[in-house]
C-alpha cells in the first residue's frame, strides 16, 4: 500500500532516492495522457503544414498522419502502453509513431518544440472544456426554465437575511439563476474566444527559421489566428487561469442554489423534495432525505477556488519564458473542470427532478405582514403620500393588526381609517400575496406575466 | 492610540460593548463614501425618471436634482460632514438633501430601495475602474512599445528555467508583455460590457408596482439596458468578482515583469538600470540600486489575489436575495483596484525610464553555444537531414568546440567536416547571435523585422 | 473626492506622477503608526542595553528613554503630527525625539537597523493580538458555557445534512463549540510561544560588531530569548502567517455557528431569538429580525482567508534577506486581526443574549422516528442481536408505524412483537427523545449528566 | 479515452446519467483506499474494546481481529478487489471481513458509525503525515548543516532587494533555513499533539448507550485521550486544516530556497552548481543546467496553498454535524501531503549534492563598497562618533574612493584623514570582507565562530 511505503520512506533517514524524486518531477505522463487527442490533432496539423510548405514530402506527411490516427485508435481502444520512461504524452506518441511508421517519424518534430506543442495541446483541451461548460450550462438553464414555467405564479417568500421580506414567485426565483448562468456562459465564451489563437510555430520560444505557415496549422486546428509573439505563446497560462476564474464564478453561483436546496429540503422548510436519485435516505429513518448531491455541489466550489489559487500562485513572479513550474498547470485545470462538470450535471439532475411544494411556500410567503410594503407603496401611488410618511402610516396599521393578532387584510376599512382617514376600499386589492406579486410588473419584476415573458425570451434564445 | 484601547478592551472580560459592535457592523460610511459620485448620479437619474412617468412633479424632481448637485459640491469641496449615525452613503446624502431642499427629498426614495441603490452605485464604480484599468494598461503598452522600438534588434538571452536557451531580441521580449496586457484589456472590456446593465428599479428584490421606466434610468446612467430579473439584480456580485479575476491575471502578468526587473537589476545581470525615480539607494553604498518599485509591484499581486479569495469566500453558499455578508464586497474591490492602479502606474514609470544595457545583454546571449539549435535547424533545412539526426551531429560539433575551448563559430570548416562531411561553407551564416535572431522570421518570431511589424501593428491599434 | 481625481489621472495619458507613485510605495506611516507603542518599547529597551554595555552613556540613555515616553504621550494624546515625508513610524518617532532631546537622539540607532527594528515592532504587535484573541475566545467560551448550563437537558435535533438525525441536547451542541474554541486558543498560544523570540540585534541582516547584549533586550521586551540567526530574524514572516492561519481556523469555526444562528432564526426554524442589540428589524415588518451580526461574522471569514492568501502569495519565492515586498505584510495582519476581534465580540454578544426556544427545538427533535437508532441499539444491547439484524428489525417496526401514521412509541407491545417476538416491555424505556438523550452516556456523549460534567470541567479550567 | 466520452456527454443535451452522477458523488473508494491501514487499525481496536467491556465475545473479537489482519495482507499484497458499489474503504473492508469470517463480522459495527470511523481513520492518516514531515524536515536540516559546516567561513553577499548589502557567510545563510525549518517542525509537532485525541465512540454524533470504553480504544491507537464532545468529534476538520497551514508555511520556506537555487544557478551568478541528478541539460547546449527540481519545489507551493484554500472554503459556514461536503476533505490533504513530501525530498537531495563556488561568491561579496557599514560602525565604536555623523563621514570616504575608482581599503591613511582627521591606522582592520564577517560576533551574527556554534547546537539537538 502506497502510504505504508511512504511512511517507511520517511521513517528515520530520508530514503526516497534521487532517481525516484526526479522521475516524480519530470514524468507528467500520469496526467497529461488526457491530452492525447489534442496532441495527435496538433501533430497531424503540423505534418500537413510541413508538407504544404515543402519541408516534408507528401509521402512522409501522409505516413505520419495515418500513423497518428493508428496511435489514436490504440489509445481509444485501451491497448496503448503508456511509458513513464518516455515522460510525457508527446514522447509517448512520437515513440509509438516511430515503431509504426519508421523513419518519417523522426521528421515530425522539425520546426517545433515541446514548448509550443504542450501549449497547443493544453489550449485545445481547455477550449473543449469551455464548450463542455457551455453545453452543460444550457442544459441546466433548460431545467430551470422548466421549473419557472410550471411555477410562474407559485408564490413563495422572497428572502433577505433568510427572513421573509416580500412575496415573490417561484418562477422568478428560478429565472434569477437562469440570468446568472447566462453570464457564466458569457464568461466561458469570452475566455474561449480570447484563447482561440494558435501557439504552434512558436517553437522553443523564439520562433523558427523554417518557412512554416502558422496560419494554416491555426486554421486546421480551429484557431482564429496564430499568436503574434512566440515568447508569449510558450510562456503564458492566462487562458487556463481565465477558465478557472469563469469556473470559480460559476461554481459560486451553483453553491448558492445548492445551499438553498439544502435549506429548502429541511423538515422545517419543506419547500422542495429532491428525487430519490439525488438524495440518500436511511432504511430506519424514512423521512430523512439527505441532499447529498446538493452538498457535493456546494463543496466542489472549494475545489475550484483552490485550483485557481494554486495556479495563480504558481505563475506569480515567473520570469519568461518556460519554467518547469508551469508543468503544474494541468492537474489543477483537470481537477477543476471535472469538479465543475460534475457539479453542473448534479444540479441539472436535481432541478429536473425537483418537486416544489407550492402550498408550503405560499403559506410561508403570507406570514409576517409580508405585504406591508405593498400597502406603503399603495399609499404613495394611489394617495400621493410622500414615501417616508406612507411608511409611517403603514407601521401604525401593522401595529394595530399585530395587537389584534390578525393579518393586514383582516382589518376592516373602518379600523384602517382610524389610523388614516384617506384609506379607501380599494386598499384590499393590494393586500394578500397574490395581489402583491401580480402588482410587481416593473421590467424584471416578480409578476407572473413578467416571469412568463422572460421564460419565453430565454426559450427563444436557447432555440 | 487605537491599539492600546483595543488591548484594554480584550484585557479581562469582553468589554467591547454591543453598541460599538453593531455600529462597526452596520456602518459602512467609513468606506462607502467612495461611492458618493455614483450614488448621486443614480439618484439624479431616478428622480428624472420619476418625474417623466408622473410619479414626481417636475418641480420636485428639479429640486432634487439641483439639491443633489449641491451635495456633490460639498463632498468634492471637502465641506460635507459624513455621519456614522446615518450608517451609509445613501442615508448621508439623502439626509443632507433633506436639509437643503426640504419636503421633496422625502419623495426621492419612492419605487426604489437601498438594495438596488447600492447595486447601482457599486456597479458604476467598478465600471469606472474597468475604464481606469484600460487607460492605465494602454499607457503601459505605450511605454513597452517605446522600449521595443528602441531595441528591436538588441540581442539578449531568451531564457528557459532562467538559463540562456536561444538568443532573442529585447524588442521581442517587450512585445510579449504588450500581448499579455492586450489580453488583460480584453478581460476588463468584457467584464465592463457584461456588467453594464442597470439594477435600478429592482427595488428591494421583487420589482415594484410603480409604473417606472427602467430603460430611461439605464440610459441616463450609461447602462446598455436594465437587468432582466430583480432578484438577480440585488443578489449577485459576479460583476465585482469578474473585475477581481481580471485584476488578478493582470497583476500576475505585472509580477512576472517585476521579477525580471529585479533580477536584471542585480550586480550579476546588470541588463537594465532603473531610474533614480523608481529605485532607492544608500548614501554609503553608491552602487546599490534597490528596485523598490518593482518589488512593490510584485507584492501587490498577493493583495489582489487575496481580495479575490475573500469575496469568493463571502459569496459561497449565500442564499438569495440580499444578505448582510454582501456589505463586505466593497472594501475588497476598493483595495484591489487601488493596488492594481498603483502597480500599473509604477510599472509604466519604470518602463518609461528604464535604461537597458545592450552590450551586457548581447554578451550574455552569446555564451553557452546559444546558437546550437540554429545549427541543427540548418542541417535539416539546408541539408535535408532528419531532425533527430541533425540534433545528434550538432551535439558532436558542440562537444568538439567545448574540448577546444572555443565557440561554434570559431571551428574551421575542416574541423566541422570531420564531424560531418556534408557541412558547407554557408554554415557560418547561421552561427552568431545576430544571425540567429535575424533568421527567426516565422510569424511571431524574434527577428527584428517581425518585431518592428508588431510594433507598427500595435501603434496603429493604439491610435 | 479621491476617485474623481483617480479617474482623471488615468484618463488619457498616465498622469500619476513618479513622485506620487514612489511616495505611495515608500511611505508606510499611513498604516504602521499602529506600531507606535511597540516601536517605542523596542527603542527604550535598546537604549537601556546600549548603556548597560557601555556604548551609550547612562545620561544619554536616560534622556532617550524619557524622551521616548514623551513622544508616546503625544501620540496617545493625539497631538503628535505624523509626517509622510518621514516615511515610517521609526523615522517619525526618532525625528520627534531629536526635536525633544537633541544630540543623544542621534546615538539611538547605533547597532541596529530599520530591518531588525520593524521585525521587533511587528512581532510585538502580533504577540499582543495573540493575547487579545485568547481573551476574546475565553469570553466567548464563557458565553457558550452559560448557554450550555441553562440548557444542559433541552432536547434538540442533532443534524446531519441539515436533516434531523438523532436527538441531542442544547448544552451538548454549545459545548461542541467550546471544544473547537479551546483548540483555537491552543493554536494562538502555540503561535505566541513560537514567535516570542527577539529579532533585535540582528541589525540589517548580518548582526553587528558592537558588543551588544541581545539577551537583555529580549528580556526587557518579554521575549523568551533572542533569535539565533540574524538573517532569519529580518527575513521571515512566518510568525505573522501562523497568526493568520490560527485566525483563519477560528474564523471558520465562528462561521459555522453564525450559519446556524442564521438558520435557527428563520421563521421556519425559530429555534432561537437574537436580541434586539444584535439584529435589525423593519418598522413595518415587526416579525422580521435580520441576523445582521451573524451574517457579518460569517462574511468576515472571507476577509481573514483573503489576508492569509495575500501574505502567503507575497512571501512565496522571495530570496533572503529583506525585500520591499515584505512591507505589504502589516496591512493584511491588521485587517485580519480587526476582523477576527470584531467577529469574536459580535459572537460573544449574540450568545450572551441569545434566547433559545426549548419547546420548538424539542418538538422538532421528536419528528421523523428520531429514536429509531435507539431502538436498534437496544435490540443489540438488551437482546444480543447482531447489529446488522437489529437494523433490519428496526426498519420493519418503523415501516409499521409509518403505515399507521404514528410514532414508534405509539405502537403497542403486541404490534411490536408481531414484527419480532423477542421484544419486551422495557422497549418503551428507550423510545422518546428524553430517554434517547439520557441514554447516551458514553464519554463525550449528549446525555445531560455528561454535558454538565464537561461544563464543570471547563468552568474549572477557565477559573 | 475519458475526455472524448466527456465531450460527447456534454455535446447537445445533458447525457451524464443521474446514476453516474450519484456514483461519482457517493463513492469515495477511489481515494479513501489510502486509509486502509488506518481503517483496519481502528476496527481492531474497536473490536478488542467491545470484547473487554462484554459487548462482544472474546471469540468473536478474536475472529474479527485476525480477519482484519488477513484483509490487510490482501491489500498490501495487491490482491484485494476494491468495489465501487461498496462506496468507501469502510464498507469494502467490512464486506471482505464478512466473506472471510462470517457472522461475527456483523457485530463489528456495534456502538460506532461511519461518522466516527472516518474521523478516526483520517486523523490517524494525518498524524502519520506529521511524523513523516518531521522525519523529512530533519533530513533536510542535516543536509543544510552539512553545507553550513563546510562553508562556515565562505564569504558571500548578503542581499537585500537582491542587491549586495553586507558580506555574510555561506554557513550563516544555510543556518537561516535550519532555523525556519525548525519552526516548521514545531508547527507539525503542535498540530500532531492537538489532533491526537480519539473521535472513536462518538458514534453518529450523539455518543452511544453502549457501555464502551473510549479510553481503551484511544490508548490502543496511540491517542492521548478520547475527544470530549461527540458532536465536535464528527464535525470538525480543523486538524486537517492545521496540517495544511503548517504545510503551507513549510512550502513557503522551501519556495524561497528554491528561488535562490534558481537564481544562484544562472550563468550570471554561478554561486552554486546543482548535481546532474537534480537538474536536466541539453545534449546540444552542454552548459545549460536546468534547475528542474528547484522549480518544481517552488511550484508545489501553489498546490499546497490551493489545498488549504479549498478545504477552508468547504468548511466555511457548514452547520453541525456531518455534511456531505466534508467528504471533499481527504483528496486535498492527500495531494498537499504528497506535494510537500516530494518538495522536501527534492530539496534535501539538492542540498546534499549542491556544490557552491566559494570563489565566485567571495568576489561578488567584495564589490560595491560592501564594507562601508563596517567603516561607519568603527567610527562610532572606536572613535565615539554619533551614529548619524559616522554615516556622513563614511559617505564622504566612499565618494572619494569612487572618484578614484578604487575600493575603500585602497585609500591611503592620508587620503582618509583628509576627510576626517580622527581616522587612525587600525581602520584597515575593519575593511575587507573577511574582516567584516569576522567582526559580526553578536549573538546570531554571521561571524564564522557564531555559525559554528549554531551548527554544533543543532547537531546536538538532532542527535
Amino acid at each position: 500500500m502506497a502510504d505504508k511505503t511512504a511512511n517507511a520512506m520517511w521513517g528515520g533517514r530520508f530514503a526516497f532516492g534521487p532517481d525516484a524524486v526526479m522521475e516524480a518531477i519530470n514524468a507528467s505522463i500520469g496526467f497529461d495522457q488526457r491530452l492525447a487527442a489534442q496532441d495527435i490533432a496538433g501533430s497531424r496539423a503540423h505534418a500537413a503544414m510541413l508538407a504544404a510548405v515543402g519541408i516534408l514530402s507528401d509521402r512522409d506527411a501522409e505516413a505520419i498522419r495515418e500513423g497518428l490516427l493508428a496511435v489514436m485508435s490504440e489509445i481509444e481502444g485501451g491497448t496503448f502502453r503508456f511509458s513513464t520512461a518516455l515522460e510525457d504524452i508527446h514522447m509517448n506518441v512520437e515513440s509509438r509513431l516511430g515503431e509504426l511508421i519508421g523513419e518519417p517519424a523522426k521528421r515530425l518534430h522539425t520546426a517545433r518544440s515541446r514548448n509550443d506543442q504542450v501549449a497547443v495541446d493544453f489550449r485545445l483541451w481547455v477550449r473543449d472544456q469551455c464548450d463542455a461548460a457551455e453545453g452543460a450550462l444550457v442544459a441546466l438553464q433548460r431545467a430551470l426554465l422548466g421549473q419557472a414555467e410550471r411555477g410562474a405564479d407559485w408564490v413563495m417568500p422572497g428572502f433577505t437575511h433568510l427572513q421573509s421580506a416580500q412575496p415573490v414567485t417561484w418562477g422568478h426565483h428560478m429565472m434569477a439563476y437562469v440570468e446568472m448562468l447566462g453570464r457564466d456562459r458569457g464568461r466561458f465564451a469570452d475566455a474561449r474566444r480570447r484563447m482561440n489563437e494558435s501557439p504552434l510555430g512558436a517553437a522553443a520560444l523564439a520562433g523558427t527559421s523554417f518557412p512554416i505557415d502558422r496560419e494554416r496549422t491555426a486554421r486546421e486546428l480551429g484557431f482564429d489566428r496564430p499568436m503574434a509573439n512566440s515568447l508569449d505563446a510558450v510562456s503564458d497560462r492566462d487562458f487556463a487561469l481565465e477558465f478557472l476564474s469563469a469556473a470559480s464564478l460559476c461554481a459560486m453561483h451553483l453553491s448558492r442554489l445548492a445551499e438553498e436546496l439544502v435549506i429548502w429540503s429541511t423538515a422545517q422548510f419543506r419547500f422542495v423534495r429532491l428525487s430519490d436519485r439525488f438524495s440518500t435516505g436511511s432504511s430506519i429513518m424514512p423521512q430523512k432525505r439527505n441532499p447529498d448531491a446538493a452538498e457535493l455541489v456546494r463543496a466542489k466550489t472549494g475545489r475550484v477556488f483552490g485550483a485557481s489559487v494554486a495556479l495563480l500562485t504558481i505563475m506569480k513572479g515567473l520570469p519568461l519564458a518556460y519554467s518547469k513550474d508551469m508543468q503544474e498547470d494541468k492537474e489543477q485545470v483537470f481537477d477543476a473542470a471535472d469538479s465543475l462538470m460534475l457539479a453542473l450535471a448534479a444540479t441539472t439532475g436535481m432541478m429536473e427532478d425537483l418537486q416544489p411544494d407550492p402550498e408550503r411556500m405560499r403559506a410561508a410567503a403570507g406570514a409576517g405582514f409580508a405585504t406591508a410594503t405593498d400597502l406603503a407603496d399603495w399609499l404613495v401611488r394611489a394617495k400621493g403620500m410622500p414615501f417616508r410618511e406612507a411608511h409611517h402610516v403603514t407601521g401604525a396599521l401593522v401595529a394595530l393588526a399585530e395587537t389584534k393578532g390578525v393579518d393586514l387584510s383582516d382589518l376592516s376599512l373602518g379600523e384602517m381609517r382610524e389610523v388614516h382617514d384617506g384609506i379607501t376600499d380599494d386598499v384590499f386589492a393590494v393586500l394578500g400575496v397574490d395581489n402583491s406579486v401580480r402588482s410587481r410588473t416593473s421590467f424584471g419584476g416578480t409578476a407572473p406575466e413578467r416571469v412568463r415573458e422572460q421564460v419565453a425570451r430565454w426559450r427563444e434564445m436557447l432555440g
